[in-house]
């Protein structure tokens, strides 16, 4: 039985943990694949861009700005170098699309931090770009929930262990809930914070994480946000 | 005679206060036109770059990925949709010799900052992306001196309003460095916080501002950061 009295302070994933995202990513690489169709197979395309995308990570980290460089790379790879201008264009253009889309928040998640912002200082905690992840919670109407936004350039332990240094709490008065293991989850337990696994139904391969890393570890993994609520009562 | 005594908190701009930066923008701008020849004047390539820029900062932010993506989208329209593949692959390596370059420290910034550690609170407070700016301060040598990085996707009035409501200081508590009067001086003073300018010999267009708006406006400019240790002891 986990002991969360001590808890302060929430941190929150942003991406498939309040609102649809990777959805919107597995949709814009089904259209770039499309676009490319007269150069390889869909499976092919695929796994390039994905190959692209953790080769460029180093320099470009997370995010659609990222992921829409990635992709006109890739589009010159695949071509050798003999891509139409138009099909650039139309690359750019699913990067803008995806900056634009509307935000569709999860069910239950408003219910969740309205309750728990009564008890606890919620932040959110993300990797992506600073600016769409603020138009995204400014969309979403969540804002008055959050006292801000922490955006990490990556979510490993010396990451958590920075932000917790900076939030002046201690692990054990820290929570994290978010949709991935590999980052929202394992890090956390790794130094002594708590962390609560929400699984959503699509997972970026680079996020998937092997049994072994698992074993061992004590989290909490539930099926609805909205039993967060009963955990946390 | 302005009153000091009250700082708690320094915030440091990075680009250009800290480190060179817009001289790699410009010299990339440069690269830019000269790839373009053949469709246009590197003036007029100056001009539309800038103005895709600026059209795209809503969407982008600021940052050598948003940058670069603004470079693909000119490349595009000045060659009306017929550049080459060759082209925006030079494009492309523009933005990552960018990120790849080294962090060229200004004269006097580290013994500024070796001192003025020793008895405030030192953060780096940037609008460029996170990532970026995380690995120019650890290829700078200067992270020990602060105490963590803040990112704001823009530096307006509300955004250090909120930054300071997130750090818990009084804007009289607080004093913020930095080579732009538009983003790190007058946005403070209009805040009731404290802000010097230490001017670099470019500024980008989008960071000028015009006489009147610094019209009747208090805040002190100096030649060189090392007069800080004077006004600050």
């Amino acid at each position: 039985m986990v002991d969360y009295s001590n808890i302060k302070v929430i941190g929150f994933d942003a991406d498939d943990t309040l609102w649809v995202n990777e959805t919107y990513f597995r949709d814009a690489e089904t259209e770039f694949a499309k676009l490319l169709s007269k150069y390889e197979t869909p499976n092919k395309i695929d796994q390039e861009l994905f190959k692209m995308e953790i080769g460029n990570l180093p320099l470009y980290g997370y995010g659609v700005k990222a992921f829409t460089l990635s992709m006109v790379e890739c589009a010159l790879e695949l071509s050798n170098k003999n891509v139409s201008s138009k099909t650039i264009e139309a690359i750019l253009n699913i990067g803008k699309d995806m900056l634009n889309k509307p935000v569709e928040v999860l069910v239950g998640v408003e219910d969740v931090l309205e309750e728990l912002s009564k008890k606890y200082r919620l932040i959110l905690a993300t990797k992506g770009d600073l600016l769409d992840q603020e138009q995204k919670l400014e969309k979403s109407g969540l804002t008055k929930y959050f006292h801000h936004i922490e955006v990490l350039s990556d979510k490993k332990e010396n990451n958590y262990s920075k932000l917790l240094k900076h939030l002046k709490v201690d692990p054990k008065e820290f929570l994290m809930i978010g949709n991935s293991l590999k980052s929202d989850v394992l890090p956390l337990v790794n130094i002594n914070a708590h962390a609560i696994h929400v699984p959503f139904h699509t997972t970026w391969a680079h996020e998937q994480v092997k049994e072994e890393e698992t074993n061992g570890k004590t989290y909490k993994s539930i099926d609805s946000i909205s039993e967060i609520l009963n955990i946390l009562k």
